[in-house]
């Protein structure tokens, strides 16, 4: 069995292994006190191009958004979102078990607009009752989004714009932010991110890693007693450094850029296929992930040597699933999809 | 000014406030150990036709909502409603400050059908990684709704029977429910509501008190602890007196229904001018609740005169708002009304 | 059986009930927006002499507590209170069910010292591992306290530059504070209360309401969005001019201070036989509340015709026990009860 | 610098570190679903000797905590543990934070005994007002615990009769049980956990592994949709099979046992030391926490050289401190310290 149906199935990138084996036997602070976690903070502001955000490591994706939006929000405040989005519909309720509201909004391909936001915001601002409604304070997004769609830099400007205008956090779930820094169509840099965000995070479990996300916080309010949040969702690890050690190795040598765009560009001879083809994709994208609506017998047949994940039903006859790729994938298991995938189709 | 914006506007049944009067003096038990609370358990289990419920006041719709699913749900666990429900759209988040998930499903006219709960849970059921997703455990419903409409006793029954098969509690919030067993159309009476629900309450705000809901729980289950999960949500009143002698006053002699069916026939009459003038109204309905789709000129024009409550924009020139009756409206004041939209229509 | 075991047995005075029987058919805007909401809060603010204090009205005081300190805290804080603390043992956790951990401290007399305070927040600071621990970040006291005891205007004075120094909340629970304010010894008026707390309440559940608790909030960052802390909270009543009644009744004319210095004279007549039994107290105070130490058999039989409240085992042969008067205790039944004690002490 | 301050300053176990490279490129399910994951509960089920267990791995101790507790209570609940207990001090609140009181009973010696617990069980039973109380459902304790001691099996076999007489669950935190199974006056062993309590979990961060935890629930009614609040509560790790891989190589072999015992005897010669010297020790214990009282001079002197965490003032000259040994410590760290000790004291 051939695995695309998530982008991590396997360990780590080898030059990730080969540091902790090194680095083992050091003695170092926990908490994220250590030395390797200074280094990987400095290197990543350095790349974001800014010397006032803090960065955070984190262990998870649920874990980072539960902690950013507990520390952000006051009790009777909830975070506008897509409703396909991960916070909304894959994380068993962590924001509201932390007491918020997720103000779901209608998305066809995972992204919110600007002006769905600017609605959003002023539909409350404009009812008489609106101490009876949760207030929305907080737009998360993601990018890539949970369909592998992207941002561009001009929407996402406009995104911010709304949210400053409207005194709302913008906050960037980039549990896969790699594959959209890489994606060929992308605009979106990570200057971009901590100059237009409150708050945003650079996956690493899901490329190259581990396991981690490090959290990058521009704006100060959010900065303040962050820690405290961390330590009470229990997301500290007392072994900190292993983070600090895998996000170096990741920010050293451009890594997580070389390890992305390499799953990117085996998503692209998959999605070439699709093209050739004319399969139909749930939403066109440039991401590791590929979207296709197939016929239920093809799938039969694909998942005789092929592990993918289900998405949806189309109609009787079709469903839309999805295959990925990431830094770990082979290129002999890409060659081989795509010459099935030619075969049944 | 005329209020017809809502079925709060006035103080409380005479009778109530006589007994609050004539009471004043007596020593009693605090927090609803009382002789007036026991009296009132007695009368409603009566009329519940049943034994083996428990009966419990609390003092408004909000924390009723929040204390029932607090007190039902485990942290995992949410509540299929629907997106026009009280609790999902005008409670400030009270269930999501409590750690639970509202689990909106689309309505048209505020009700839930037994299909969409039966879908929902199975959508869940079959989902491989359902243990990241928020797990469907209760369906709050209003009876009558938020827009006036009313469950069948046919509705009601497959909804229980889904739910039970599914072990699914079944919660009916009742904030109007006068309204709703004494409307022209109901067939659904108080022993239905005890041998369909798990939980559901009485309301007394909309309907004659100064304030209070009885809470009837009919499952074992929830009845359990239940007088702990009041107190940590700071409703349990230290006079709980007042709520037992409100409540006994209104289910003595029938005047619970007398009041609500009064307030019913003052809606039949405006009803009918609407009905005549060929105005349309959002939804049908036959409760104290009227949200007509009037031309924005003329709600300007009855705006001098009258208050009602906005409801939504229809088009460029129309919107839906809402007209209430109640058990405390003046006849004249309705004649008033319809006087005044006939000439005005 | 006469009752002198809380001081919530009765109704309410009948001026309240006489106005709001008056005022019944009067139709308002709801949850506070009504004139009596008004005009009570100006009347609250004028006694305060503070023109700039955020007065809201809620129904009981775990509601008042719950809310208040909801709306104060960021979630990894909490709120310091001595280990008697109403908040700490008799609330059902709702400080907690909020998220929030009280930090309790030894308390002989029901009262927190500036020391304490200081001690308590500099081991927080000094903590090098405090990232890991709760952030004291609100004091509550209660005035009076749960034993009856009175904090001097020299203690809150210290008591409230501790917080300043420290950016620590001063949050007074008033829920008994018409006994204090009418109490012999007593020399902490309301303009105190509002210049040196950031938030405090002005009890009426237990002072001749019905219910009730009237908040005023100093701190303007405690002002801001509160009424969606109150909804979220359940604390929003329907027909909120009841609060406003009940408050502008008992704030003018002096009522609300005349009724509770009546029930503490009450009470030195039964301290006065203690006194003069030289019964021992487990604290001296002179607010309407008494814990004498009694034995056993005596206490048998006073039970037979008098209803008092157990506090705590003393020795073998004696336990503490407490009685309270109030507005609404009868002279006769004061009169009864001493010349009952004088026969069996 | 050598570090005896805490035992997670290291990285992991070679034999963990050789396992993870050697299986980096496998492709596995994620979240725990792996073969890994299983083996690694099969082998810990084995040497628990129970086949109805449950178990789950979890990243960090106050995650495991957090969850634990939160598949627990119901919301009214609060968990009983000793005052110095890690969820009471050094978890910011986490319990909190998921709703439930901590509520904290004296000890001396870290420990708990049976009849507190009876004690505070009973005198919650017998309060008229118990449902003004949080409700105590569930036992908290350490083994070993947070100062290094102990339960006997014959306390456990008391603490276990007690809660289960009382309905109480009895909960474990193990995150130092290798130390307390190998220390040399130990006679509790894994099937007595097992047996005896109702959920425990077997520490990994602090026993040789990169972090991990393995949580064991014997009683059924807590293993019910545990991993929905895994996942609620952010600690389901993606690549699970990190867990899988790290207690399968402790429980394989020994491994667990062999370097817990190792750390217990080098603890012991440093105790030997202070014994030697007479230093009086916070508590007297075999595990691998001291805690010796220390002048304030000697501790400055051996601040150039050890790192130790400081525990508590004793009085004005002298100091509690704590030094941990842990798998990783070095041999030859140990006798320079000793020599050093024996120089300075």
């Amino acid at each position: 069995m051939i695995y695309f149906n998530c982008d991590y199935n396997e360990g780590a990138h080898e030059k990730i292994l080969e540091r902790i084996v090194q680095t083992n036997w050091e003695q170092t602070e926990g908490y994220g006190g250590d030395r390797y976690c200074s280094q990987a903070r400095k290197l990543i502001l350095e790349q974001c191009q800014t010397e006032n955000a803090a960065v955070h490591f984190l262990v998870g994706g649920t874990q980072a958004n539960a902690t950013v939006i507990a520390a952000s929000l006051r009790t009777y405040q909830g975070v506008l979102a897509a409703q396909t989005a991960h916070i909304n519909v894959h994380e068993t309720g962590a924001v509201e078990a932390g007491g918020h509201k997720v103000l779901a909004l209608p998305s066809e391909n995972g992204k919110l607009t600007a002006e769905q936001v600017e609605e959003a915001y002023q539909a409350h601002i404009a009812d008489d009752s609106r101490e009876h409604i949760v207030q929305p304070k907080m737009v998360y997004i993601s990018q890539p989004t949970e369909l592998g769609t992207q941002y561009t830099l001009a929407e996402l400007e406009a995104l911010s714009a709304v949210c400053r205008k409207n005194d709302l956090f913008l906050f960037v779930d980039g549990a896969r932010l790699g594959y959209g820094l890489t994606a060929s169509d992308n605009d979106v840099m990570l200057p971009d991110l901590a100059r237009l965000c409150d708050v945003f995070y650079i996956g690493g479990t899901k490329v190259g890693a581990l396991f981690g996300e490090a959290v990058v916080i521009s704006n100060p309010v959010l900065q303040k007693d962050f820690r405290y949040v961390i330590k009470q969702q229990g997301g500290m690890l007392a072994k900190g450094r292993l983070l600090g050690i895998q996000f170096l190795t990741l920010f050293e040598d451009n890594l997580y850029m070389e390890i992305a765009g390499y799953a990117n560009e085996l998503a692209e001879q998959i999605r070439a296929v699709f093209h050739q083809k004319q399969i139909p994709l749930l939403v066109e994208n440039r991401t590791n992930q590929l979207f296709p609506i197939l016929p239920d017998d093809v799938l039969e047949k694909l998942s005789r040597k092929y592990c993918y994940s289900y998405q949806q039903r189309i109609d009787e006859k079709h469903s839309a699933v999805r295959f990925c790729t990431s830094w770990a994938t082979q290129k002999s298991a890409v060659e081989e999809l795509c010459s099935d995938l030619m075969k049944v189709l």
